[in-house]
């Protein structure tokens, strides 16, 4: 007698269509994706109502482009449409209505006192909309709809977990009749070692400081060549310090013991020269790029491909989502 | 040559299900409703989302039935179901969708400001919800998903039209490209005679001062013969004056010049005594029942030929619905 395979737990994220990504992007979230795919029944979304909170109308004419930029990336960077659910957020009106039936019992006061709301509000409170307030009820809505059993997410964004932890908890107390309808989802903490951009900030579009995935290796090279280093390393001839320098987090991601041994040695001992120090870190950049560039590639040569990956991840996750709409309209006695 | 006929203005109005209607509801909204089917397109729906805003969970067990009742009693009243367009808010996640994408581009304020969500926030902050603050902006995602040309409220309600107002000209101004791609519906304030209840208040159903437009002929009877009269007028032998009786606005809502006359004279001059009084008016609530409730038995008996009109209703609905929301989409550069 055989027994049908325990079904993997299921993992929702989504990501904000800024268009094609960059550096920080693979470290901080898609490197982590890949990772679930092998343990996790994994849901990953293009969060596009997310990205109207706060993009100006005037952008509207690159958001289709974004989004498919975006796809592009995560499939280039290994995402495998056969093992993991793809689609996007407006395509799901499913995900609008579960949100309009829960902000009916979710107390505004929930959503007042997060961390990001509060700071918009007390900085800029004319640009606060009703959908910037609700964003994390909107969020609580895109996991809930899924039942995902779990989220990953960095510690800045723990707080909106823990309301999409609330938000099922008062369902399910209102509604549930002592049934976890709407199950709670565990927070997956993530390390989201964020990476320094090119002036030694936060890599950023906004920035204009990262490094595309599929940028090309002549820019590539050309954007690390020109990076700043250790400050005190004024001249060639001068000792460095591998700790100071923005340089040496990329280094830690892509080089070897045997490199990082001989860069920080070089470095402390002004044996090399940063360029010097910079050269195998281009290489390594550069073969990752390559591979994502070739994975893309393949993707804009047939772009109905990419539509339509998007088009059954889609329809994966309606049947899922109507089917807890169904349970949810039930237990609110709206099932006529 | 023949000319299409000029399609007739569009119109929407909904009401929250609270059960079988009474005497309050007709004279409030359904009878302007009757008369606006002359002269309108028009869409009356069952406002049940917004029911949920209020509604206590322990209430859902009779939620469906109060949908119905409503449903009846609105055909009871007159309500044309070949020329009006009826249906179910809750089974219309179109207007869940443009709820959520309205709340991206509405300021806060707006909704904050509005006259009946302060006194709430005021007197019982605990209890506002994020949906009750979003109410007037689901309204106005109810109003412009049809491009409804006008929208019959009370003064009360004016405040809620204005915000519909101000987020369509937002919505347009931000998205339109120079055209209204969502009209702003114009106020028809309507003449809502709030009716006194057995007791002198407002008639309604919390206050248990009603009479059902499909009551019985005896209760109807034993609730009007026992209904207040002008306090001044202890005794039989007393003068009254029908400008102090709660009868008084029933009356003439009811009766024809002569025996109000009569009525006015006999109170008067004490000619009278109240439960004569009583009696014509009594005579003519009674007749509007009967026409009531014999339509209303015949849907009773079909209780398919009721879903059915609601099927049928929420199909046409949805058609306008899914245009402008395709329009929508299109113009926010969601259209992927």
């Amino acid at each position: 007698m055989t027994t049908a395979p325990t079904p993997l737990p299921r993992v929702l994220s989504g990501m904000r269509p800024t268009g094609a990504l960059h550096l920080g992007h693979y470290h901080g979230a898609l490197k982590n994706w890949l990772r679930l795919q092998d343990s996790h029944d994994c849901f990953f979304f293009v969060a596009d109502w997310h990205a109207l909170t706060t993009a100006r109308p005037q952008d509207r004419a690159q958001l289709e482009r974004h989004v498919y930029d975006m796809v592009i990336d995560w499939l280039a960077a290994g995402i495998d449409p056969e093992r993991t659910t793809l689609f996007i957020q407006s395509r799901m009106p499913e995900h609008a209505e579960l949100f309009t039936l829960l902000a009916m019992s979710t107390p505004l006061s929930w959503l007042e006192r997060i961390p990001s709301f509060k700071d918009l509000a007390e900085k800029s409170p004319e640009s606060a909309s009703y959908g910037m307030l609700g964003y994390p009820l909107l969020q609580a809505a895109d996991i809930l709809i899924y039942k995902a059993g779990a989220v990953p997410v960095g510690e800045d964004q723990a707080a909106h977990v823990e309301v999409t932890r609330e938000v099922a908890r008062r369902f399910n107390h209102l509604y549930g009749q002592g049934q976890a309808l709407l199950p709670e989802p565990q927070t997956l903490l993530t390390d989201t070692a964020r990476i320094a951009g090119l002036d030694g900030r936060k890599m950023s579009k906004s920035h204009g400081n990262a490094i595309a995935m599929r940028e090309s290796p002549e820019s590539t090279a050309e954007k690390i060549r020109t990076m700043p280093t250790d400050p005190q390393r004024a001249r060639r001839g001068d000792p460095g310090e591998p700790q100071r320098c923005p340089v040496w987090p990329l280094h830690e991601l892509y080089s070897d013991a045997a490199t990082l041994d001989w860069a920080a040695q070089g470095c402390r001992a002004a044996g090399i020269g940063c360029l010097d120090c910079k050269q195998p870190l281009i290489e390594s950049v550069q073969r990752q790029q390559a591979q994502w560039r070739e994975r893309a590639d393949q993707y804009l040569a047939n772009p109905k491909q990419v539509h339509w990956i998007v088009e059954v991840g889609t329809e994966r996750a309606r049947a899922v989502a109507r089917k807890t709409l169904r349970e949810v309209r039930a237990a609110m006695g709206l099932a006529y």
